[in-house]
């Protein structure tokens, strides 16, 4: 029903698409409310989570989106696995496709390595995040939760703030707002900002308070404490006092911004905690969104059946 | 059906609930004898176990409960999750519920956290091990395992042998006997006895064999091999010829007592190879009467349609 | 259905159970090829996956075989497991098969392990690997792949090249091979080769190019890395040039020659990545007809409802 087998990342994804995999979230949104949070339309249907990184909130996301689709799961990570051995990369991929799964759902740190995997097996192939490269499923949980709050994308000025180069939630949020029509400005330290922001389409300010005077919605990312003091980032006190998302900042602007994460938060550092627990965050929406999202995105690639009671 | 939502401990639990899950327990100990040993009750339900702290036996028989009543489940680890990363256990509990899960099984080292967790969420919590505090699941199904052999718990003789100080099972057995009506007599080192026993309403022998004497039922500690030697506990040896339940020790005593252990053993330390594979202990109907009772515990806090055939 | 309870080697096998399971596996094929790769046949009944060694492809298939019959599976790893606590095996197991466990799939480093757990319980029992001693499930997933191929397996000449010394599938191989009525003939470095060939009824050459010349299939068994330099075995150039199946001496033999791989390989050293990935290897249909044998294995074991549709 969509125009790729696969879900690799955002870039020139068909906006119709999109369109699609976010109303198909919705019908699930309700199945998520129901006392039997559970459908049978992947029943028979077998799905690999292959995690080569660690990942606790994407991984059970998606396990809990399988199961409430009824498929069987089986988890693999890259600790447990042959890779010790030295078993190669093509080997284990097409050992795993030889029995007969359907999909795998994979995390790699290398950028590209999903898309490397299509080379190789033809099972559906989704990006659960790839190195600094693209995380698709989490721009459009970030989507879906832009939609809900204000019934379009078109025209929706969204800020994402922080460390905007290291990051893949950034990149296919990038990708994915401007093919459904939103403005992107990125905010935060400019040697974490992309050099081809033209080419992105995306603006660039160094004012966090312009950027909040301007927006509807922030999506402000994790900044990796790992790269604090490194010449990157300075400290964490100084980046708050920058680029952090402080009550008295969203005090001092009138116009009700909506405030997104895409956790794991360091509170008190880009963003402050009354801030993640106030009426303008709708971080834990984009929680429940990522199940609802994940079990559309499974069930319009693997060929599901209708939901029940659709 | 239950006074509490969730699980939390035995202090101050209601009598009549912990009839009403030994009741429905010795239900589903009759599902567990049929060829098929599932029940459709919990369908759709979502359960997590969130274990930070390493378990075998507790986590299987949690897991084996909700398949069993055809939950559907997922693990989680300390290992394995962000806190690593260094999200908050708030965070990470707000983001576990969001996605609509209907109840957390918990282990954690520290004392009082899953009561701490009920702050943040609404799902049922039920306390799977916090720390040396309570255990309370592990007592119900001693319990249980009591009712099965005598009929009653009320008027019942019960000596806790061992390192009752740092033992949560020992906790939340007391708790739970003294409610239900049961005498208990501790007996082990006296500085691994608690100093508020006349508060807990229970007595304290440092003689075994006069608390064999006098009893219906042991319920035998693991003694942490850790602690020898550290001052608090003698030598293996030692411990054994004070405190162990030998073989000579249980023949030396007409009365048939009944043996329980909550494992895992250290065979040859604090009981005998040949006492825990004889005719009194009734170790492994505890752990099979576990799996009962989490079974009865899930269902009758998430609200479980009737058991089949019941 | 079949004649002993527990499948614990190959090693005096009968061989009619072998034929029985090999062509219940034959129909497991096809559940695997329809869109629902799933039956009902083992629902309600429950298999522990105790593995005391790392395992990734083992352990996946034997899930994915228990799924797909619709058994409820529980995993348990040594590693998280209470024996790092001290306790027996003895008591892990019964502790297991208290819980009401149908059956057991274990890997444990020890040979003889899965028979010596036959002493404690009660449980179905299948060895998934013991040391060096035998690896039942894949002697009859490379037998079932014969089979396909050639439609037989008595008579046929089967060549297997490597360590065979350490190798449980290489042991399994053997034994299964005899019973069917194939003839065997060992090829690899003379101090890798068991001293009792006789007995086992096979022959050894040290010359791969006349076992190639011999065979109507290879079976090529991963060199241990570990092992080179140390005496055993020469360098993995040395290893190459002399035992490793690389395209030329494939080129070299006029006759279609069957190549089969346990994995995970060393490309490069034991067998060239040209050859695994050429027409006559069949590696992958391996992986498959291991899910398959798996499934046909658990069906006979634990009593299974008819396969629907059959």
């Amino acid at each position: 029903m969509l125009e790729n087998k696969h879900l690799l990342g955002l870039e020139g994804y068909p906006g119709k698409d999109i369109q699609t995999i976010i109303e198909t979230a919705f019908n699930f949104r309700e199945v998520l409310d129901r006392p039997i949070k559970k459908v049978p339309s992947l029943q028979g249907v077998t799905i690999v989570n292959l995690f080569f990184e660690n990942s606790t909130r994407t991984r059970i996301s998606f396990e809990l989106a399988q199961k409430r689709l009824s498929a069987d799961t089986v988890n693999f990570s890259a600790s447990s696995s042959s890779l010790k051995k030295g078993e190669s990369f093509k080997d284990t991929s097409q050992n795993i496709e030889a029995m007969k799964i359907d999909a795998v759902v994979m995390r790699h740190p290398t950028p590209g390595a999903p898309k490397h995997l299509t080379n190789f097996i033809d099972s559906v192939i989704i990006n659960a995040g790839d190195g600094t490269h693209e995380h698709p499923t989490q721009a459009i949980l970030d989507m879906m939760s832009l939609y809900e709050k204000f019934g379009k994308l078109k025209g929706l000025k969204v800020g994402i703030i922080g460390d905007i180069i290291h990051s893949r939630v950034a990149l296919s949020n990038i990708y994915g707002l401007k093919i459904m029509g939103a403005e992107v400005t990125l905010c935060g330290p400019p040697n974490l900002i992309p050099k081809n922001i033209s080419e992105l389409g995306v603006k660039y300010s160094k004012d966090i308070d312009e950027v909040m005077e301007w927006a509807d919605a922030l999506n402000v990312l994790r900044i990796q404490k790992e790269r604090m003091g490194r010449g990157l980032v300075p400290s964490t006190r100084e980046y708050r006092s920058f680029f952090g998302i402080t009550s008295e900042r969203l005090k001092n602007h009138k116009k009700e911004i909506v405030i997104m994460h895409p956790g794991p938060m360091n509170r008190g550092v880009e963003i402050d905690g009354e801030v993640a627990d106030g009426d303008q965050a709708i971080i834990l929406d984009q929680v429940l969104n990522g199940v609802a999202s994940r079990m559309a995105i499974l069930y319009l690639l693997c060929g599901g059946k209708k939901v029940e009671g659709e």
